[in-house]
């Protein structure tokens, strides 16, 4: 199945810059957690939740840098869909850490089930994607998503403490950032160079060219949470008194506002009425610049890489990476 | 640090049937998650919670079996450490899947910080312990490990559904047994065998040994929570309506009880005033019968791995696991 850009929920459609093999790829993967494997209620119960829908960008990318890298795409389904499926548990972990009650346009994990419920199945999840993972035989691919793992609890965790505690910088929402978003990114463009047993410093580069990416998808989550309506709970964010990079920005310009957030007075009172284009535009800069940096680590890359190559050759290797940055930059949803 | 008979809770200081050594490896774990490696607060939490006291039984274990195969016990101290590090992270989410208020004395874990934190930093722990395994370069062992997570939250799930459903029979007993608690006793037996790299016949009765421990372990404790006060929540199981097997022994026996239970009466008003001391002595003899089968298991292993030695010879080999079957028949919680 090739996926449609109504379903990756992008208008324009310049989807020629993948190459077709990634997406009908990525449409044919089952990221469904095997039925015959264990209860059937506890992976129906997934299956039907956190692993149903969703934009399935960190397979596509995981894919997209194999594809770059010259692997066989078929190889490399086992990573998109190891990614896919962390990802998966730890919304269920999330949703229930921040008693979300919707996920894409539907009752999430937790009232679907119980917040029991999901914290087992995500348990379940993140178990079956490492027994999964050492099938690849490949000890530092294991060793790096555990390492994603632990940043997913961590970021949460700070988070919690963040809205507890009524302190956020840029520093801490960067922090934030990197360990729930970035360190995700970050292995969907590693592991495929693991997997092929390349160089170390193509490993490095292209972990923080996912670092990059990573922060710069949060910045514009951020920004399209502070902009107009999406799939998950609206303004959800500023109900959990969680300060997001658009809330952030809004406060440093009205120290009056910020005062009262720190008194204690809730987020959502703090910001009724307030007009947060000007921060939506700074994030979005932030976002950009970013995007930037990425660039510049690919460039490194290529020139790393294909050393003896145009300019032009050069960047049609890179092309399908380009694609996916404008797919974050652009993205309305 | 010598473990000391109070310590581990037994009135008979019998423990010269252990290798010193492996007394004094024991005492000398650190089992503390490493607090520079993480947020203080979430390493600090778990330090004082799940990872704080308990037997140790895990882990001894482990020395033990390591021991008679004959590996330096500082070389499998990373595996001791692991799986009781498993076990903990268990313990953190079972509490707030069990609503628990007490642990070993103390408040428990999601009481001491919140159902969330307790979600959160269980997850760190899982996390943690993987990135470890992997630094022994065992894909095998992480595979194994990874099944142990996966079962113990399929336990759970078991478990919920049985209290849920009011279903309950010995078959299922032993499934949620075998997920929850001998699962976690099987890695400890095979875990050095994989380590040591030995043959698969070695590893799968060692598999096989922990098995039947775990089962009979599970049975005692279920005799014990019906006899006596232990340092967890007093009847928490009932509590719960969760039919443990000393419950199920006595129901079986009492079908004007099960049948009040099935149609939905508390399993604690149903219980009142019970004697529960014929039901107590069946469940302690399920247990001497899984370690009369662990015993033949043994034998297997001495035939086996000592092939031209004496029987009394294998038995001086054994010995040590002789006694730790008899710590867990004859502990008193």
């Amino acid at each position: 199945m090739l996926l449609n850009s109504a379903q990756i929920g992008h208008s324009v459609p310049i989807w020629d810059a993948l190459p077709p093999q990634v997406l009908e790829t990525l449409g044919e993967i089952d990221f469904r957690v095997d039925i015959d494997s264990a209860r059937p209620a506890l992976t129906e119960l997934l299956n039907r939740t956190v692993l149903d829908g969703g934009k399935r960008l960190r397979p596509m990318l995981t894919l997209v840098v194999g594809h770059v890298l010259g692997l066989k795409l078929n190889d490399i389904v086992p990573l998109a869909r190891a990614i896919e499926q962390v990802h998966a548990a730890s919304l269920a972990h999330d949703d229930v850490v921040d008693n979300a009650t919707q996920r894409r346009g539907q009752d999430s994990i937790n009232v679907q089930a119980s917040n029991k419920r999901a914290v087992l199945a995500g348990d379940y999840l993140l178990a079956d994607v490492i027994v999964n993972l050492t099938r690849t035989g490949n000890l530092n691919l294991v060793k790096e998503m555990s390492d994603v793992i632990s940043a997913l609890s961590l970021g949460e965790w700070l988070q919690m403490d963040a809205i507890e505690k009524r302190s956020y910088s840029s520093e801490i929402l960067e922090q934030i950032f990197r360990c729930k978003t970035a360190s995700v990114m970050s292995w969907c463009c590693l592991a495929p160079a693991l997997f092929k047993h390349t160089n170390i410093k193509t490993v490095e580069l292209l972990r923080s060219f996912g670092d990059h990416l990573g922060i710069a998808f949060q910045l514009m989550d951020d920004a399209l949470d502070g902009s107009q309506a999406s799939q998950k709970d609206q303004n959800l964010d500023v109900e959990n008194n969680q300060v997001n990079a658009v809330a952030l920005e809004f406060l440093k310009d009205h120290p009056e506002k910020w005062k009262a957030y720190q008194e204690g007075q809730n987020l959502a009172s703090v910001l009724e009425n307030a007009d947060l284009s000007k921060a939506v535009q700074s994030v979005r800069a932030q976002a950009n610049a970013k995007m930037e940096s990425a660039h510049l680590i690919l460039d490194q890359l290529a020139y790393f890489l294909w050393p003896e190559e145009s300019l032009e050759s050069k960047m049609a290797h890179l092309a399908p990476l380009y694609f996916i940055m404008k797919l974050i930059i652009d993205r309305d949803h």
